[in-house]
């Protein structure tokens, strides 16, 4: 066994080295790093230079992954997976993802040379954000072998997954070698909450007991364009009075259906002049709740909403389903235990639901996944000023380094 | 006197006229004209083949207007001025501005050698529509002389109206000749409707008693972003839902109020990703009515929902003048000379308010104004698909000639 770890000291250099990451940007002045962007070089550096202190092995795999290795002395040891993100939105706060990554290797050095019957793999993923090529994951994806079919998605300037992939300096040949193949226990990830509940809780942590599922759906109102100072209101068809009268259709049902939220997050009204009424409204609707059954039946009512809206304004109304992401429980046995983590270091938080997406909820189709969440004061979330509590992080890295000590016992008790 | 002209073909060649007008475009497959863009210079080479058929001299001034003179012989006379504009919008359809313009030379053939003791000044406006510099009736404001404080404006490329003006091989320094120094007796436009109004009651024709008031405002709703997944329904601040209850305000009130319309026309929500919730909503927000305190009691009414919404949404609300144009009432003597043309034809129309403005409400600030509007099946406007029905334009015509020679008449008895 160890010494105790030096919790403050190792706690202030996770938070440092999380802001020294945020200053490797594609944006001087604000933190936006996308998949494969130049400043992810130096990130990899940043955390090479961590894992070298710790005489842990690292390198990338061919979707550009991090991975550094600890191995176990057991024969028969199987792999924990610890990870999270080190993509990131544009003008992103410091914390989103990268947290999960240094926690990785903050325990690992808590840890110190304490023997444990499994080997640790720290991933930070590539890409999570779906921010340049549209789709998400792209990382967590490659570990479990499903990326492949991504390689022809372009991005804004015409770039393909393939190539940004070979100008990246990586062999996109070696694609399916960065399926990971070890013999895999479960996959542990710690987040910033990314809402507002811990902290209107008064709490600190939190474990996961799903990640929702979520609709998105890409609908659009047809009217007719006309001169706004010469057609008589009762004459008009306006596709954005229609779009209107959704767009607050869906948040009366989010507010009265327990554990639901429904989002139009952006709209494109056409033509789009002053005076001209809009002839074509077009808008994404977000939909998301842990009970897949209840997020279909209130996006079967908003389409009949939206059908009734556009018969009584003469619109026309057509919707296409551009996500159905089923929801992702974590694993029992697994969360089990990191509650018994967190009762042990005093947090006796039942568990929460995950409104967002996580590299979580692509792993945790193939192995047993378990989340902690940690509060993000003022709820922030994708915003520049997304913070983190020092006590809250050091309380996650106690919760972290206890729930890997209780994986031991039961590893050891499996023989 | 001149024998009765042959109205079927002087409307064939009028409708023609405008049709290779609208080939003269920016925008090959579409009929898009700025002021002073290069095909400008087509459609004036057109008009001065007419007018020199017809033995007019023909001039450009130099805020790009087209003028055509017929000099009366009688010493005293005063100058009837017959005009409307010859730029478009983007995607325009073929009759909006360009028939007035084209009827004045159609009216001056009809009228062939008959004498009349009034000069007739036929103007093609450079500019109304306000689409290259974002101010409109730069070519009217030049005949009344005061476009020159519109000098300094640019367009989106970075050209001011000066050197546009310069470009287009005219003299900037002759703006001040521009302005109109005769004795002017009033001002006629014929125009298409714009609106559905004629149609939807079986006529082809009616006298605009009015243009009115306008009010258009860049209103502002401020909330929080956030994520969409993950911040409950009563936790957020979202902007566009509030904008979309004021949308739907402004429309019920408009519903409700006589005569009042009201109009966004396009919308913008930021950060403008689907899956976060909308911070900043900005639109403008168009209000238009006959009577101006209507229209700014209608305009206070929907700033306090404005701020209603905001506050019990946990938004804010803010809002900026960009347009406040009062009435204006055309000519009520020219309206009842050309009520009394329309009766004599076989019109018995009540006069109608214009819901658009026109160079008639520039103009009707300084001359005597009147204006006939000719139905738009569809009630079309700013519309690739605009269309005129042949026997409303020949209708027009024949009012449009009864209506010079009922201003003769009261020409004569003023001596």
């Amino acid at each position: 066994m160890t010494a105790a770890p030096d919790w403050t000291a190792l706690t202030g250099r996770s938070l440092a080295c999380c802001l020294e990451i945020a200053a490797h940007t594609e944006e001087p002045g604000l933190i936006t790093r996308t998949f494969l962007s130049p400043p992810m070089k130096a990130v990899h550096a940043r955390l090479d230079t961590w894992a070298a202190a710790l005489a842990l092995p690292t390198h990338l795999d061919a979707a550009g992954n991090w991975h550094a290795v600890r191995r176990s002395q057991r024969p028969s040891a199987r792999t924990l997976i610890i990870g999270s993100h080190l993509d990131s939105v544009p003008n992103a706060g410091p914390y989103d993802g990268i947290l999960g990554v240094v926690a990785g290797l903050a325990l690992l050095e808590a840890l110190g040379s304490t023997p444990l019957p499994y080997h640790i793999r720290v991933v930070g993923f590539s890409e999570e954000e779906g921010v340049r090529f549209g789709v998400p994951f792209i990382g967590s994806r490659a570990l479990i072998g499903t990326a492949g079919e991504l390689l022809e998605g372009v991005d804004a300037g015409g770039v393909s997954v393939a190539q940004a992939i070979t100008e990246y300096g990586l062999d996109v040949n070696e694609l399916p070698a960065a399926q990971v193949r070890d013999d895999v226990l479960g996959y542990f990830e710690l987040h910033i909450e990314q809402g507002p509940v811990l902290e209107a809780g008064h709490l600190a942590l939190a474990p996961v007991s799903a990640i929702v599922g979520q609709s998105r759906l890409e609908v659009r109102f047809s009217g007719k364009a006309n001169h706004a100072g010469t057609t008589p209101m009762r004459l008009r068809r306006d596709a954005l009075t229609g779009a209107s009268a959704l767009i607050l259709a869906a948040e009366t049902l989010a507010r009265h259906l327990p554990g639901l939220v429904a989002t139009v997050g952006s709209l494109t009204a056409l033509p789009g002049a002053s005076n001209v009424i809009p002839a074509e409204v077009s808008l994404p609707l977000d939909i998301r709740h842990a009970d897949d059954e209840v997020r279909l039946w209130a996006q079967g009512e908003l389409l009949a909403e939206g059908e009734r809206i556009a018969q009584q304004r003469g619109l026309t109304f057509r919707h296409e389903s551009r996500l159905d992401k089923t929801a992702t429980p974590m694993d029992a046995g697994l969360t089990g235990l990191l509650g018994r983590a967190l009762n042990d270091e005093g947090h006796g938080t039942p568990p929460m639901l995950s409104g967002a997406g996580h590299d979580a909820g692509v792993l945790g189709h193939v192995w047993p996944a378990a989340m902690l969440f940690v509060r993000s004061p003022g709820g922030l979330s994708h915003h520049p000023d997304e913070t983190m509590l020092p006590g809250d992080v050091e309380a996650a890295l106690r919760v972290g380094l206890r729930f890997l000590h209780l994986l031991a016992e039961q590893e050891d008790n499996r023989g």
